[in-house]
């Protein structure tokens, strides 16, 4: 079964925005079966949206279309649905009386005429309770075809997809099975990948496809598979995978998406209920971010200095003013000191500490922009290594903090 | 003049990258003047891109097409291209020679068969210079309509179109001038500047188009206008937003893009010479990572401390325990203390300080998901405001942290 999305917005083809609820909607329509066959980005034009509209129809069973639905004037999705479906607006007083709650409750401005018109829905529509917003969702049928319209802004995309649009599509449509699964590896290039499975890949039965993904010193390898029933192409996949470990076992770190190493990180701290501290020079807090973004994180992660400048480092971490005008804040020694430090400062078993350039010019060291040190402090043993990242500063700090993860995870699996 | 975007590989609509390279890709064409049409991704099947690259040769001047160019077996592009061009591959020894290159200088694995194939290109193709990959960019010209392939990797597309696609564009194509303005608001929502600025709004030129782009409590203004003089276009946009200001300008913290709340900050800290530290507790090193994504950071931003865990606001911002035991660790006084804790310990003349929960559940105080405080010390005076930011994890500490910003500007703008 085949859908399509359609997203609406002037602001995506200028490069205002970047549309990241396609990848949200794909994710969940392939969870249940629905392959995406195209997503398609058109303008706030009402003769542009027509004809992406028509296109759709007749290749796919479910469009879904997302943005347009604000109340301000350049949102012209409804409208251009009414000229689709030969059909009107009128007034659902279900919607009216709930957005007249929701100011009521949430709004500090009182409810305009604006606000009161995203009750008017086409007349054929079928209306999608939108529970964190003002917009409807709505679901038009034509033929076989069902065209779902969403408000763009992804809070209320995200739940009225599984609430309301999801569990609709399940009840309406028969769907075939498709499982992905994805192994997450580390250490090595996307062709030299290729040439150790290059037998293994030749002799992959036609229904599984492979691809690679690679990103910042991190392959993803995708294996997909699509058929009627379920526990068959799982099976299929799982053998696959088994057969991948004897070729290249030592740089799999995960087998699912979600797994990224952070998660492998937050994982095995919980289990073995060691805790982490990061002291975080160049990267900016980066560190501490990617670790709290999971949720639980407090229960293993104690905190961070971020010491930016060089006195915080002296300062906060107690790095000796000595080593730092022996060795330069940019070294091995200075990077070892700020993860003994916060390790014992905050009492953990754990630590990451980072320095380096970043760049664009020379900081507070005469380090040449790209060169940073990354040091983890284990109940063990404390080290640190130096890396060379490139010259592009988004680039160095992503690296470097991807590169303190895989570090800290070898540590972690020692214990 | 227009343009299309064309993205290639299944992981885009399985949902497994959202696509940055298009926004990117848009925005650039934009400043030449260059209109994008529609964005399409299709998968990394053969009659899929024909019949993609078949619909954009009828409408646009020139086809970007970005991804399936890596050595793998799932990267058909240029065999694809080879098709719909009537074409052979065959091998470009500059190409070569430079991937043999890259190799000796930068990987420590040996060179492979599938590393040289990426020397082979369709014949009828100009080679663009890859100066950050071994996949080389294409430009390939059918009637007037230039088709033009990239790497999927963003880094390398990116140079790509600086160094090699806009250059050639420029110098190939006459294109009309595309000017646009994006107004920044704060503390305000969509509907109601649609009410205060109506009148202005019904009054536009129609060559300027007006579009509204909420997010997370900020609201921007993007003013757009297309035409042959530049100097007329500007003009015209300058004068729209002069009449702008008497209406909504106690709203308005910016006039362009870039001018996040974070540069507007980092420009004010700059010129005053007065300095920043962040003490943050459920924003987890958000905050600082935000300040120090911004180059030039180093000057004014001394550090941050995660005090993640109650410990961590004891033991390294010196939070008396009684304090915390008395109102919890979540509350006014804990937040002042930690904000004017962290500006001592760092010496700096404002600080930020952050206390709360983001959920999913109850941390180390009885808080409710959502209930934060934000903390601003300045040097004059040092205060907390409490706010309920919903029940979503990311939202709650993405909210927090426009928020925090937003409380220390409007500080700041008075010294």
């Amino acid at each position: 079964m085949q859908a399509e999305i359609i997203t609406i917005g002037d602001e995506i083809l200028i490069g205002q925005i970047i549309d990241s609820n396609s990848a949200f909607i794909s994710k969940e329509l392939n969870k249940i079966g629905v392959s995406v066959y195209q997503i398609t980005s058109v303008q706030d034009d009402r003769d542009h949206i027509l004809e992406a509209l028509k296109v759709a129809e007749d290749r796919s069973s479910v469009v879904i279309i997302t943005g347009g639905l604000g109340p301000t004037k350049d949102d012209i999705t409804k409208h251009t649905l009414c000229h689709f479906f030969n059909d009107d607006l009128i007034q659902d007083d279900g919607v009216l009386e709930y957005i007249e709650e929701l100011f009521k409750k949430y709004i500090s401005t009182p409810i305009s005429d604006l606000n009161r018109k995203q009750a008017l829905v086409p007349s054929k529509a079928t209306v999608l309770h939108n529970a964190h917003g003002t917009a409807p969702g709505l679901w038009m049928k034509k033929g076989d075809t069902a065209f779902i319209s969403l408000p763009g802004v992804p809070f209320e995309m995200k739940n009225l997809m599984k609430n309301e649009v999801l569990p609709k599509i399940i009840k309406e449509y028969k769907r075939p099975h498709i499982f992905h699964k994805t192994i997450m590896t580390y250490g090595l290039g996307e062709s030299a990948i290729a040439n150790k499975i290059e037998e293994w890949e030749n002799s992959l039965p036609p229904f599984i496809k492979l691809a690679y993904l690679p990103n910042l010193g991190r392959v993803r390898l995708r294996l997909s598979a699509k058929g009627n029933n379920n526990g068959e192409i799982i099976a299929a996949i799982e053998a696959e995978v088994k057969k991948l470990y004897p070729l290249i076992g030592d740089i799999i770190y995960g087998e699912e998406e979600e797994e990224s190493i952070e998660y492998q990180i937050a994982k095995l701290l919980t289990e073995k209920k060691m805790t982490l501290a990061t002291a975080e020079s160049f990267t900016g807090g980066k560190i501490a971010q990617q670790i709290t973004t999971i949720p639980g994180a407090s229960s293993y992660f104690k905190g961070s200095v971020v010491s930016y400048a060089t006195e915080a480092k002296i300062k906060v971490l107690s790095v000796p003013e000595d080593l730092v005008k022996k060795h330069s804040v940019v070294s091995e020694e200075v990077a070892i000191a700020m993860a003994k430090n916060v390790k014992k400062m905050l009492g953990t078993d754990f630590s990451i500490a980072t320095t380096g350039n970043a760049g664009p010019t020379k900081g507070d060291s005469d380090a040449e922009v790209g060169t940073t040190y990354i040091a983890v402090s284990t109940p063990e043993h404390t080290f640190a290594q130096k890396f060379t990242m490139g010259n592009h500063r988004e680039r160095i700090v992503q690296k470097s903090v991807n590169k303190a993860f895989e570090l800290l995870l070898k540590e972690i699996l020692k214990f």
